[in-house]
């Protein structure tokens, strides 16, 4: 892409209003765009990002049998109201309306029960079981306030999962094989090193439910960790029972601020009960089907991973989900070097390599200021002197040190 | 895919309110599910015909220099009273709801408003134009009626591009450049021969605007056609003067039903100047923006091509569209066999072709109903007799005759 062709420019202020540090930067270099608060548009940078995120889930999704769907965001009354979550005093987030005949819909903020309703009309048999099905979702939420940038919006992307099991064992397999499939996913994006699969309050069929928290001054939880153990526990649910269970003091663990990356959950029967999802089991009696959730923030993560990784100069991405693989910032002024320029940008992009090209009239400055703050990994600066050598300089973001590398060779400093 | 893990069934039946033929057949078929009228959720099958349709747009939008985003669901008031639209009186098609806080806010149905008061951030100079942005974006509309399937839903996918220009030459130049790149994305679904650029009324800068219009008896629109002279008038504008333009007597014309499945807009500066998007000109002034808006609807699009190629048997898709480029029919029973029609599966899948594989223990008249009912183009049927000899049956969707092929040639079969 060339960015003298892209409509965004990178700003020096982001909107006052704006006070978490993922939005400030996400906004001044162009990845998204406050409608209003909580509320953001993704821009050409920042759809790259989302998909890149959605493409890494959607690939551990599919690896563990997941079949991708889309829910709808119109919801209906009935449906909510058999598992006692339509009331406002029961949820506390639901955007409301009605069709013109008077109807109330409501906005989708969670699609368990229309998922679970939509079951009764594939799934009959215990042969027909289990079922896995998942969606990248637009949820909205009525959020009563929005400061935490696209880390907590009133609408923001979701992919959610549900697993539908005959019997208690394999829902259990299924939901143990979530757990590492979610962590592969935490690794692939570069925050499995500070992601921990933490012991959180369970509902009323587990004792637990896990959620996936990752450490950044930026998150709204507070948990307990043992780094060298991988031990995990939400500051909520700490007491004496669960340190003896996990066998360790609270002198052994550390207090952090964490962010809710992921969440699994284990509703046994009960919500297929309610809304009345039955198989006929192998003896031919009818029986109610497990059912477990599992959803992964995929704007959120997006937040996290901006607020963990980033410096005084910008974003740095990890390279697995970067808007593009190499940001090639010309510094040529003179046609017949900015063809050459162009012919390398090309010859790029024609392998198949992910190119931001910096053709703009700008500033060496500004250049390098707006390259740091877009934060691609593998900066290639071409200028009219090192071009004459038949060479570039590249950078990685987050080093200083500047190689001279022959244009032959430039492949070597491509992750791709 | 393998069809015994697919968690859809093929249905006999329809919900009894389905009216339309594209929405009966695609919910028998296991594409989509009914959530209420004119909304629909979209399963395995249907998510791929979706993909490949938004596929095929992408591919032309950025050819002609379209950048892709998304806008938000939630909608400012105050914006939309900028231009009179918000009220109900005006727009009645409107979802609306409050924040917690009181403030109003709707559910996007159209995004003009939002996405030219967002330029304001990065459009202030003739060098920053023009500007091509497009999205997918799940609209909502409150609808009186929602009968047609998903050719008109309350909640729907719409491709909506918007291009800003400085001058009206630019402006007409793109303008006529979008009508030509529509006309492509149509022959490549499979539309073209039946698609008509269409003249229909025209907004307060232009006499007419530009329909595409494609002929089916399932479409809630008629139109005037000359097939040979590739004319064609919205019954809406049909006068004496227009006939006189374009050279043509009402005789030389039919009359026929059609189902709008894109248009184009010319905003003139109107738009701009309400919303307060100018730009410094070449001499310093300030000046307003030209804007076009030009949407596609994808999820009609589906239903078009289903109510265009359907026959008594099912559906039928173009092979752009196909969710699946084979239908690989095993009627093995024996172990031996099984595996051997597992690794020509394992095979295909390995060349990138993507095949739906009937493994379900199911009756053959059952197999062949459902594979006329999920309408991909090619099938090929794997009979234990046949595969002592190395062959296989293979038959298009649309033809009688059955060839016998052998198996080491079977890639001559296969159109990717």
């Amino acid at each position: 892409m060339r960015q003298s062709q892209l409509f965004t420019k990178t700003l020096k202020e982001s909107p006052k209003d704006e006070m978490a540090k993922n939005a400030e930067l996400l906004i001044r270099a162009g990845f998204i765009y406050k409608e209003m608060a909580g509320v953001y548009a993704y821009l050409p940078f920042g759809i790259r990002v989302l998909e890149k995120i959605k493409q890494i889930v959607r690939e551990e999704m599919n690896a563990i049998g997941g079949q991708e769907i889309i829910m709808t965001t119109l919801q209906r009354k009935e449906l909510w109201e058999k598992t006692n979550r339509w009331d406002d005093k029961k949820v506390d987030v639901w955007f409301k309306s009605q069709l013109k005949n008077g109807t109330d819909v409501g906005f989708g903020w969670s699609h368990e029960e229309p998922i679970t309703n939509m079951m009764r009309t594939y799934l009959s048999s215990y042969r027909d079981l289990p079922a896995y099905v998942y969606q990248f979702q637009t949820k909205l939420r009525n959020e009563l306030r929005a400061k935490s940038g696209i880390m907590r919006g009133r609408e923001f992307v979701m992919k959610d999962m549900y697993s539908y099991s005959l019997d208690e064992e394999t829902h259990q397999k299924f939901y143990d094989g979530t757990k590492d499939a979610y962590m592969r996913i935490f690794e692939r994006i570069g925050l499995g090193q500070d992601t921990y699969i933490t012991f959180a309050s369970g509902g009323a069929f587990t004792q637990f439910s896990h959620e996936f928290q990752t450490i950044t001054n930026a998150g709204e939880d507070t948990i307990f960790i043992n780094r060298e153990k991988h031990i995990a526990i939400n500051e909520e649910v700490i007491n004496n029972k669960i340190l003896k269970e996990l066998n360790i003091t609270k002198e052994e663990l550390e207090k952090v601020k964490t962010a809710e990356v992921g969440n699994i959950f284990n509703f046994g029967t009960s919500k297929c009960e309610k809304l009345g999802l039955y198989v006929a089991g192998k003896d031919g009696k009818k029986t109610p089907v497990f059912l477990g959730s599992y959803g992964i923030g995929i704007t959120r993560l997006m937040g996290v991973i901006v607020e963990r990784f980033a410096d005084d100069k910008g974003i740095v991405w990890p390279e697995s989900v970067a808007p593009f693989d190499v940001h090639l910032v010309s510094l040529c002024r003179e046609t017949t070097d900015i063809t050459k320029v162009d012919m390398l940008y090309k010859q790029l992009c024609a392998e198949g390599i992910d190119v931001l090209y910096d053709d703009r009239d700008a500033r060496v400055g500004e250049k390098f200021a707006d390259s740091d703050l877009i934060g691609i990994q593998t900066r290639i600066v071409v200028s009219p002197k090192t071009l004459g050598q038949g060479k570039v300089e590249v950078k990685k973001r987050t080093e200083d040190i500047v190689n001279l590398i022959d244009l032959n060779t430039i492949h070597t400093c491509i992750n791709k």
